[in-house]
């Protein structure tokens, strides 16, 4: 059994190789949730859904979200109405916020939710959002406080990044599952995800954390930082900002206390050394997933890494 | 000043003609609500929609009903997840009910949210749903209880009608601004509308009728039912379910306390003396409005017929 931390995008890549190579019903993906966002009155999980829609064979590839092939009538009709539209929305796509929504207002938990939609898209991984609470992600700019996504879509990662808040994190429990699963998992995989704001929200929540310290999983992490800068996304503002490196060592460090081993870049090599400082097992190979193949095999590379370990 | 009371299909094409030929801040429509209905978590008010669509220009003509070339992919994808798909919705008329149900919620009212939609669509006729509460058309039929809906477009009005209830009738106040209108009116104009759950919801709220009839207003109907049958919908099991005779005559009977004249179709003619014989002056014209032109004809028509009264 499996465990992974997760993100959007990155994540996604990397766990539709994993999917490939191990049963779906082995793998429990923990999803960050600090993102959600209400737009036009509906519920909107990016990650979950890039997760789903990615495994689900339904992702466009080339954004890394969304619905391939997708349109975008029923937005051009809310910007009519004078709704915002910075957050793109498709027609396909806000089948699964309309749903979302009208179940959470039934009542259901949005891990009861998850898992109808991604039965529905006939997904079998277990796939679980961190919480069922209200957890936002604050952007502190010198722009002023911000939600996740108006600092990343809305105004496009501009604003200097002062400090990150977690609204929500002191009264945040674990949805059901996701501790069972961490102190059940055999190894615990944490994706190659923003580690501030992707996995740091994961992290935040106090019991996954002490579960994580207190589980006999393996714990590995892939590096998303390649050669000093994130491969997609605003990692490096939200690392510099913290106070991190931006580089492998940097998650390393950022991961320090949890994880027995990193997957990092070949173009990081020359990181080994200092890394390994830190008491963590360093793995060296290719980590940018532009091919199913590569994904699958950057994934048989960190279950191979997970067997070695002690 | 102009009241017309309206339906959905009907009403729109004649409401489509009389806008060419009075200023559209001269006319307030009242429109049927007692087709409401609820679908995915989201407020959509049938008529309502339909009124706005074709005075705006944007319906789909053919079928009287949505946007003009709109796409299907979000109801698709609900069916996908389980939802009920017998209700077509497209994606561009799901921005309507998506931006409705945001606005509802807030805590505006029905008319508040009609007024912001049909502003936003550049229009400037008044546009008031007959209530801001809750009322809902129930067809029991011998297959049982159902919304109107549900009776008209999921079972195509297969079952035998037994009799019409009102939910909600008794607590409904006419919306603001209805009274009003009616009161300080030139005219009021009966759509050619389904006469029991189009207009006789509208008649129903009690406010409503009393003060149609109080009302110094000339009042004039068109009759939907042509040749024996209505142009569109199921007016005809309706009518005879509830002890009314499917004819013009049986239009002009249903309204015969409220109206001081009606339209009738060349077809109808025979009916003429009957009619007259309720106290009601008839009028004989082509009431089938196939083309913009006709719908400008039979709109003058009624106009010239208000100026004749006395």
């Amino acid at each position: 059994m499996i465990t992974a931390l997760a993100g959007g995008v990155g994540a996604a890549r990397f766990l539709r190789g994993l999917v490939e190579i191990i049963p779906q019903e082995d793998l429990t993906v923990i999803v960050n949730t600090g993102d959600d966002i209400e737009l036009h009155g509906l519920y909107i999980s990016p990650d979950i859904d890039i997760i789903m829609y990615t495994l689900a064979g339904m992702v466009d590839e080339g954004k890394g979200w969304g619905i391939r092939g997708d349109t975008f009538h029923c937005l051009e009709m809310l910007g009519r109405y004078g709704c915002e539209t910075w957050f793109n929305l498709g027609d396909k796509d806000l089948a699964c916020h309309i749903y979302r929504t009208y179940l959470l207002r039934k009542g259901l938990t949005l891990s009861e939710v998850t898992e109808k939609i991604s039965k529905a898209l006939g997904l079998r991984v277990n796939i679980i959002p961190m919480t069922n609470q209200r957890f936002r992600t604050i952007i502190v700019t010198d722009n002023g406080r911000m939600h996740f996504q108006e600092y990343l879509v809305k105004r496009r990662a501009r604003d200097r990044v002062i400090h990150v808040e977690f609204e929500g994190v002191d009264e945040a429990n674990p949805a059901p599952g996701v501790l069972d699963s961490i102190l059940n998992s055999d190894a615990i995989i944490i994706c190659p995800s923003n580690p501030i704001v992707s996995i740091g929200t994961i992290l935040s929540i106090r019991k996954v954390k002490d579960a994580i310290e207190r589980s006999e999983a393996r714990v590995v992490a892939i590096s998303p930082i390649v050669g000093g800068a994130p491969i997609k996304g605003p990692a490096d503002k939200l690392m510099r900002a913290l106070g991190y490196e931006v580089s492998a060592y940097g998650v390393a460090e950022y991961y320090r206390s949890l994880i027995d081993a990193i997957v990092i870049d070949r173009v990081d090599e020359s990181e080994r050394l200092r890394i390994e400082s830190l008491g963590i097992k360093v793995a060296v190979t290719d980590t940018i997933m532009k091919s199913l193949q590569s994904k699958i095999q950057l994934a048989k590379f960190v279950l191979d890494l997970i067997r070695e370990l002690p």
